[in-house]
């Protein structure tokens, strides 16, 4: 095996994402809120949400302001695994299509990675909930990763 | 004064609104969430979202999620101020663009329809603080209203 | 081989959809412009953009502006391929992420209809060259189908 | 007049500006393409499009792709005519919504700049034409500007 050919491990593992999470972000990293990180990869992740009453809308969906928070924190997760821990990266811009109405179900969010540079992340998401009938929503977000000191 | 010179009323005044949205979309519309509509005219709304700890994110600011659920819901609420009750309007699209990182503060947010459309509308809205350096993020949603019975 | 196993047949193939864009979108689709079809299915399609010195920028890299509507024409194709022949169709909203510049090479787009509905279509584009280092720009595009006579 | 209230002149004007650009991106600055820059000002600019029947698409309408082009290319220039003779600067990503159905006329371009960073710049516009029916399209594009050598 080449050395080119090896998958390059995450930079930081789930459960040490979730401990540093915690401790950084508690406002949305809890007990509580039903966030929680599947997988990652190095470019990549999966996160869950689960389904809450409190993020239903007008005609008994999830609302798309639950699903655009998905998409952003699952960039986000992606971005530590990939290039490690910068907790102050921050989005500049997101685009969100909504595709489908989700039903009462937790929320799956798929992300890679599609640009690793040294000033911008940018992420890629399909948001689908386990009964595949096709994705709920399709996001992309981009990042801006703080100049190094 | 000519008819076409006529600034038209909303189609719902803010007392209403707030009514009928605490019971349709309590979730989000109630009197612990901070969320308050500032006011409302034909083709726009300004809502308030006051500072709540909860919002923060690392790096001591308010995180995108909060700023991308003000801006969804400014068009909704301008889309209903507009062409009336329609609560099962869905957002298909946002795009957001972060531009500066905002304090530990109220954000206002507010909400002009740029299409008023039978199918889609679509909202421009622009994220401030009071303390106004600019503003805080610039965002675009699209809504679909429901095909009429 | 179960009815809901089979692949559907893409609703106009690339040589009948070549005849009906030069005859409809001529200022486009013609012998000169070097953008082809290169496949479709139902679903998605192809597109080639041959390079021409015209697309160059400051950089002398291919201008942003081939690169969007490349992607846009690409969702355009790929409706027609999937719902049938509806020229009328019209693009509502797009979004593009510009991942890595380009060198001076063909540009191919590959695009996959993520939402097919009656009223609105939504496009994925990954638009790279042949020598593949990563794509070049990721892509989505809404179009607006004409209500039905 | 205090020293603030002092509106800054921009970094270049109308005739320089397209003067450089003829030379460093004659592909689209030139005297056949009907593009022209009508004023610049510090932080935004207004160009012009002439209506061209090369831009048709089916319905007889002016294409998506020219209006992108014309939104892309404003805040190319608002960018240099704030910022400097920055010609290098690439789109990063652009977001448009398609509002109004444009007619055989000249499309109009007013972008103001809602972000002038070190490392990003973000514009917004406007797209019109002369015979004021509301905006045609709004479109935000972001620039990364190079690192200082």
């Amino acid at each position: 095996m080449h050395m080119e050919d090896m998958v390059k491990a995450p930079a930081l593992a789930v459960d040490e994402l979730t401990r540093r999470l915690s401790a950084e972000f508690p406002e949305v990293w809890n007990g509580q809120s039903g966030l929680a990180i599947e997988k990652v990869w190095w470019g990549g992740c999966q996160l869950r949400q689960a389904f809450r009453a409190q993020f239903l809308r007008p005609g008994a969906t999830i609302s798309g302001a639950t699903i655009m928070a998905l998409g952003d924190y699952a960039v986000y997760v992606a971005l530590l695994a990939t290039i490690g821990w910068e907790p102050l990266a921050v989005t500049t811009s997101l685009n969100v299509n909504f595709l489908r109405k989700p039903g009462r179900a937790d929320l799956l969010a798929d992300c890679n990675l599609i640009k690793i540079g040294r000033r911008l992340v940018v992420g890629e998401v399909a948001i689908r909930q386990e009964v595949d009938a096709g994705p709920v929503a399709h996001l992309t977000s981009t990042y801006s990763v703080p100049p190094q000191r």
